[in-house]
């Protein structure tokens, strides 16, 4: 049960957004701008999909279910990964996984933010721009892991409800998220 | 040195703020409205001063300088704590610190968030509840610690540069953003 009195039958984070209007503006415009929009900035190498995937990994890194299942989907969405075993993949073991050096070498800084800004090192930072992450995708990189080190805080910890053992939901929300853009309805 | 190309002589979050000003304007916003806006929601309990203190406490446990700085000197500023001194006792042991018994225990909310949303139990919901906290109080607090575990990885990921032995630095910066809110310039 949420700990506070949400909106029913609204899961995840649309819930404490449904509550808190004003606060669920600048969270969905920083969340349009870091995974769609800054994709298109002429300085950008990182496209949606792999935004999303940044997003997913280090949602899986706070182990939160809803927004690594949800921004899974939406990176498999985008990606044409339909049976979600690229997604799988980079949660379990990225430096493995199908993607380019480059996104690996990203998803190591977007890590280490995760622990703590401090643990970024100026190695990781020239590992990833050795191949070929310009500095816009390094600060978008840093930005979209500690957006969701606070997206993943603002679900779990006011315990808001998420559907299991339904990946239907997931894949019918990605879907409106990819065409819609995010918003708190 | 940061680990991006930052516009020379902004420390803290103004550097990648004045690098990226389309992201600025949603943690800006998000920001004003945590810290200054919803202390006069008709269902808060919490003033400015308090909000920014679980901002200062929160960065200072993520061992973020320039935010647990200019955070505690803007709190101190709303409190009246010219030497700091309060500020101090909250980041070093607020559960003897001089605040009232329901900011403590919203203080232990925003160490759990801190630490992951997950370890944010209903018993300290509870006791939050017990001491006066509404709805809007508790919803508050766990986005004001989720999103300054987002700014203090934004600023250190990064690696900006902030002033050292400079307190005046943060209480002239202190006194602007109580009087004109935060912003990028």
């Amino acid at each position: 049960m949420p700990h506070i009195d949400l909106p029913a039958g609204i899961p995840g984070i649309r819930g404490p957004m449904a509550f808190s209007p004003e606060t669920a503006r600048p969270l969905n415009e920083l969340a349009n701008w870091l995974l769609r929009t800054n994709a298109y900035h002429p300085a950008s190498t990182l496209s949606e999909g792999e935004r999303e995937l940044i997003a997913t990994y280090v949602s899986s890194q706070n182990d939160c279910f809803f927004c690594q299942t949800i921004h899974g989907a939406v990176a498999s969405h985008h990606l044409g990964d339909e049976d979600w075993s690229l997604v799988q993949s980079v949660k379990r073991d990225y430096a493995n996984a199908c993607v380019s050096e480059k996104l690996k070498a990203l998803l190591m800084v977007a890590g280490s933010v995760q622990q703590g800004g401090r643990s970024v090192t100026a190695e990781q930072i020239e590992a990833a721009r050795s191949e070929g992450a310009t500095d816009r995708d390094i600060h978008d990189t840093v930005l979209i892991a500690a957006a969701f080190c606070m997206y993943n805080r603002y679900v779990d910890g006011l315990g808001t409800l998420a559907p299991v053992n339904d990946p239907d939901f997931y894949r019918n929300r990605a879907a409106l998220v990819v065409q819609n853009g995010y918003a708190a309805s």
